[in-house]
């Protein structure tokens, strides 16, 4: 087989092709690649981003940062900045105190496993933990007068012993993050389940690694804002920002502000990716706030990117030291060790991520036993809270290192000891013999891992790939191939509302607090209702990520979004279908077996007669003195759909590399992507998903690298420093699909927009260590760069 | 019986006194005078009306109105106010229109008696038709400066005849109202049941009166007023108004500007009193709002007293000519005749008034065969539309005046001839034989009228009058007595969407779009949610008449908003009760059964626990991963009652005047005043309404008189020409409760925003003509000025 065809340059896709897997027919919308609601916007300029919210009178936040990544603050002398040109305050966190409830973010998800609570302060006051921490504000007529003027603040500060690795922060006499901290562990718990050391005891074969990963950051185009404007008029704090979670942010504001919910409103406008960080409440989404009402002016906040790269949250270290124990035919016994997570300064959202990656490590295959233990170790580096995955990357990476470990012990495909472990089809739905924290027992939900798995081999031609390989190497070209299987859990509960309502205009409106953040939340809302409701894309309104629209829910993390809301949107969908059948049944005197919605009006079947929806709704209506019987006067539902379980999407990555063994470069030749997120809403907008995903994960592989130096000063603060990948890095990229329906939701669907990222920094390096394998080169870290790979094959051939 | 004491010269109310009927017993917050939400913003000076409402930028409207009654408008010369100081802009419906969907406001009720549309346009253009229509707008930076340009706009108006007297408009070759009006009959129609000429003809007595009933306008303390914002972040049209009917006024608003319910949004604040002419929806509400759009900043315009007195719809000319058939017992055998009602220069609300006005007539009484034929006639006066009572003092009046009629032929006691026909309580729920217009039966569903009446009669010292009577003659002074009874249908439905939520800080929401004007709607709604949630009025916070809350519904008028919106509200209420309590089970481990909820907790019944609403709100709200059974995320309902039918009131007013017949004044000597209202929410707001509706129906009786010349010039355009009753004018007044809940709905609550008015007309008619007996003035019209009632004893003494 020879790479996919790329004619254009740009990525192909396989689609529509027989060997790819169960199709599923589409519906009016609903499977269809419809023109997106936000195209237009976007292509025409008119999108509204954070940083387009002009208001009048507004004014422009600047902050002071800690220069610091441990120091006691000794004073903030704010007086020179104050008196500096167009500043209309300087605020530290004395100053904000008079208006907060509380003075400390509590955000961080409740936890037995917390050995200390280690809240992020609003501004850092007596002590900063992080280069970048915020300490002080300045708001003045524009931002570069209160850049300037920031620079005019004296923070007071001494420095103090600076955590700065996490394998040593544990260390008896290590010092702590902070001067009130006991020690650094934040917290440590285990997932585990089975008899593990005496499947270990009793195993033939046991082999071991110890593994590295490093994640960067999220790195969206667009970096985060907010601007707060207060309208004494309403009594209402309006909150627009970048954020992926709307109302957590509310109700955190209105916590921390002692507000009604009717006093706070979070609006979440066009946001240029999210990608996890933006989850997070940050503090300057509450001192914008507090300003506003302060100053009883609009105030806007935009960070910059060398603020991204040191205030905005990211992945860090996780050191794992991992074995696992199989049988004579690769069989697995059991999988046993250690994760050591950098946890960074603060405990802002809690253990999510190294969870995450312990319960991702084992899902696709059968593991009999189990036990990783964990330990949240605090450093003195911006804290650590999801990207792209949560985790899940590193737990896969994991998990095949040591199945490649494996084949090679036992000198068997690697592909083959997989086939060997997956769980089967058959096995579906598969209750796992893990239980989560909440003691629920994790069950695979659907899917056909090895019909995955085969299939991304069969297009990547693995059978046929020693061959090419050795015609290349007779060339002096080095190549290698990698496979790697991902389970991962989607679709985070356990809920998030939806109402859907029909105007008097005829219009279909749409409302949900899920943010949008550049996934086609609104599309995917709408051909979800659309498909209830008359099939016309262009009378769907959708309003997402509002949270005065008055849905509840949590937001966009974990590839919920598409799961919990839109499975709410098509419970509401069906139950305004049918009222709206109902109200037309009384209007038109016809049976509602006889009717059916086309495009904006209900149309008897065997009739000419037709009825507007907006003719409708106002009938529905009434007027003064009489409601027609009915479902009442708006043809509207507000529904939530509750899953406390997750839906498991897989996937399979075949990478197939060349290494120039004399300059350590990798260079990706193609890759080939399988895929099941269940029923497809939007191929094109799943294919994007997937595209993005994978390139994220070439990057973790390859190229991304947050380093500090030993005082925790970053050494990456800006994208000449940090490499992300980019089109040129990008090989071919062939999608195959699958769709498994799930059965814990009505439309059978998965999340998907983590997806590209789980396997593919394990196939890259199963693809580098194939291509290097006569050198005896080990991969046991990302990202792998070329000086640290040239310095492996250098002492390898030692 | 002396007269009710007075001792602080105040109203002396009659209270917990055991002759005032049945009381029922009060609840936690229902039926009790707690203290109003309202109060501290009203006494503190921080109540927001309209005019209070300061936008940053806001601009201020002044109105071109027309001077003449009827004119063909040849141009419009905006040219020299454009050019004036701090005029922003001058519009005519010509700069207007292309912002508009439709130029005239479709505002009536549709009804089949209508014999021409007549709609109102947003702004006259062609041709004036009543004096102070508003042809243009000046927008400028102050109203001052508006006002002045807007006295430099020039009109080219040739004045056209003028349609003054709705008895001479319908005459061959009358003028009509408008140059394109085929004629001056708005609308004609008839209620009537049984074969009314047959039982004239065999009746043994046949009495016919003329009466001529005028009332002015509504003349509430605020004005009308108008802010409009058009906020482009949201895209959002905000209306602040106070009007009666934010939701109908937003749907106008819409329907005008092709904007979706989305991008309207319509808040009453505080309101100075409505009274019925601020349910219609007006050009200079279009006009602000439009101007708003255009120009991009907030616009204000605040109505004056003058434009009130000729802008604002008011009630007017009605004439009556009906006769009654009664048998020698002076039962009632039928009543019938013709109404000639004023509608004024345009249709602006439909046929409302007069129906009401017919339909009250006989309502009280067992009247077996009606009929009384209609005809709606188009003036050049402002648009007549409901004031307080909406017709049906008029009815009554009418009805009264028969009936003392047959009294006087028959020699009976006026009381006893009224006793002799009243429907009895052991008739009811009694289906009368009228039907609406809509085919319903009308039902009076509760009460017992006798007894009413018997308590204001005893109150009253009917039975001793005489004698007092006979000692005041000696002394000098002509007294007189009057009775009447009325029955008001209240509670208009179909309905009034009420949402009621627990929010997270354990606070009580409750939203609405019924609008307050003055009449306590947010303390009634609290009251019925308090009762069900806690008892804590406090932590009630209601939002009331704002169409951004996502309720329905249709305003306040028709004494409506306690019946529909307060049985919604007990319906959410209860739902929610339901909701806190099962979250409340689960959470304590306890069940339901042995839970309540005392002011902002739950407690067991039995045990220590207790658990804050707030904090059963979180625990409702879960947590990503996790939501507990129960009812779902919020603990809130969204509910609305629909009833059809009305819930009829009823009274009996007993007037005693003293008449200078050298003068024509009229002394009212007391007011005894016996109603029931069915179940009281608040004992205080309910006497506080009926001795508003007491003053209004003692103007209407006595002072209010809006002249107009025969050029259809208006010759009282202030308050000084204009007799609006003052507390002077009032004497002591008795009130006494009975409380006949109705079966229409679970809180047996009706209206009583209006009953106060109904009655009085016609027992100080029936008091004055008693007064005078001897001198044989017969009391034909409404009011009784001093003058005309002089002229009626000296055409008496001729």
């Amino acid at each position: 087989m020879s790479p996919p065809d790329s004619p254009r340059g740009d990525f192909p896709i396989a689609k529509d092709d027989p060997a790819a897997g169960h199709q599923h027919a589409a519906g009016k919308t609903f499977g269809r690649s419809v023109k997106r609601l936000e195209d237009h916007a976007l292509l025409t300029g008119t999108a509204r981003f954070v940083d387009d919210i002009q208001a009048p009178g507004m004014l422009h936040a600047a902050f002071v940062r800690s220069s610091h990544a441990h120091a006691a603050i000794r004073g903030i002398d704010t007086a020179a900045a104050a008196a500096a040109p167009g500043v209309h305050a300087v605020f530290t966190l004395e100053d904000l105190r008079p208006y907060l409830a509380t003075t400390d973010l509590v955000t961080a998800l409740p936890s037995p496993s917390f050995r200390m609570s280690l809240h992020r302060p609003v501004l850092a006051h007596t002590e900063a933990a992080y280069v970048g921490e915020a300490i002080a504000v300045v708001i003045a007529e524009d931002r570069y007068l209160a850049e300037d003027a920031a620079a005019l603040v004296e923070v007071d500060a001494d420095p103090l012993p600076v955590v700065g690795d996490c394998r040593t922060a544990l260390d008896e006499g290590a010092p702590t993050v902070h001067s009130s901290a006991p020690h650094n562990l934040v917290a440590e718990f285990d997932l585990s389940y089975g008899d593990v050391d005496a499947a270990f005891d009793a195993a033939p074969h046991v082999f071991g690694e110890s593994l590295a990963q490093h994640r960067g950051g999220s790195h969206s185009i667009e970096c985060r804002g907010v601007v707060a404007r207060y309208e004494p008029l309403d009594d209402v704090l309006t909150v627009w920002s970048s954020t992926q979670t709307p109302l957590p942010a509310r109700q955190i504001l209105c916590d921390l502000l002692g507000r009604g919910p009717d006093q706070v409103r979070v609006v979440v406008p066009d946001v240029g990716g999210g990608f996890g960080p933006k989850l997070v409440f940050y503090p300057e989404e509450a001192v914008t706030a507090v300003a506003a009402l302060i100053l009883r002016r609009p105030v806007k906040w935009i960070e910059d990117r060398r603020e991204h790269f040191t205030a905005t949250t990211q992945e860090r270290d996780q050191i794992w030291d991992v074995e696992i124990a199989v049988d004579d035919e690769a069989r697995i016994l059991g999988v046993r060790g250690t994760l050591l997570h950098d946890h960074g300064a603060y405990n802002v959202r809690g253990t999510n991520v190294p969870y995450g990656a312990a319960a991702a490590m084992t899902l696709a295959y059968r593991v009999p036993v189990y036990r990783l233990d964990i330990k949240c170790v605090a450093t003195n580096r911006v804290p650590v809270t999801p990207v792209r995955g949560a985790g899940q990357p590193q737990g896969v990476f994991a998990m095949e290192r040591l199945l490649d470990r494996v084949a090679r012990e036992l000198r068997l495909d690697r592909a083959e000891v997989r086939r060997r472990n997956l769980v089967p089809a058959e096995l579906m739905p598969y209750p796992t013999p893990m239980k989560t924290r909440g003691g629920m027992q994790v069950v695979l939900d659907s899917g056909d891992y090895p019909r995955c798995q085969a299939m991304a081999l069969e297009r990547a031609g693995w059978a046929s790939f020693a061959g090419r390989q050795a015609v290349a190497r007779a060339q002096g070209k080095r190549l290698g191939i990698g496979v790697a299987n991902s389970v991962e859990g989607t679709g985070r509960g356990p809920y998030e509302q939806i109402k859907v309502h029909v105007g008097t205009t005829g219009a279909i409106h749409v409302y949900s607090a899920a943010a949008a953040m550049g996934q086609s939340t609104r599309t995917m809302l709408a051909q979800v209702v659309a498909e209830q409701l008359g099939g016309d894309m262009d009378n769907i309104m959708v309003v997402a990520g509002d949270s005065a629209n008055g849905t509840l829910g949590f937001g966009g993390f974990n590839s919920r979004q598409a799961v919990m809301a839109g499975s709410s949107a098509h419970k509401a969908a069906l139950e305004v279908r049918r009222q709206v059948l109902e109200v037309a049944a009384t209007v038109m005197q016809l049976p509602v077996a006889d009717l059916d919605i086309e495009g904006r009006e209900v149309v008897a079947k065997n009739a000419q007669a037709r009825r507007t929806l907006a003719e409708l709704a106002r009938a529905a209506a009434g007027m003064p003195g009489f409601l027609m019987p009915g479902p009442g006067p708006a043809m509207q539902a507000m529904e939530h759909v509750v899953i406390n379980d997750m839906a498991y999407g897989n996937a399979t990555a075949v990478a197939e590399v060349e290494v120039d063994a004399e300059t350590g470069e990798v260079k990706l030749r193609n890759i080939v992507f399988s895929h099941d997120c269940g029923r497809v809403i939007h191929p094109k907008v799943v294919e994007g998903q997937l595209l993005g995903g994978i390139a994220h994960g070439v990057g973790n592989a390859l190229f991304e690298k947050m380093a500090f130096d030993e005082n925790g000063q970053p050494l990456t603060t800006n994208l000449a420093e940090y490499l992300l990948v980019t089109a040129t890095e990008m090989p071919p990229i062939a999608l195959a699909h699958m769709e498994s329906p799930t059965p814990l939701n009505a439309l059978g669907i998965k999340g998907v927009g983590e997806a590209g990222v789980l396997p593919m920094a394990a196939a890259i390096a199963s693809a580098v260590e194939h291509a290097l394998e006569d050198c005896g080169v080990r991969i046991t870290q990302v990202p792998i760069s070329p000086v640290e790979l040239l310095a492996a094959i250098e002492a390898a051939r030692q």
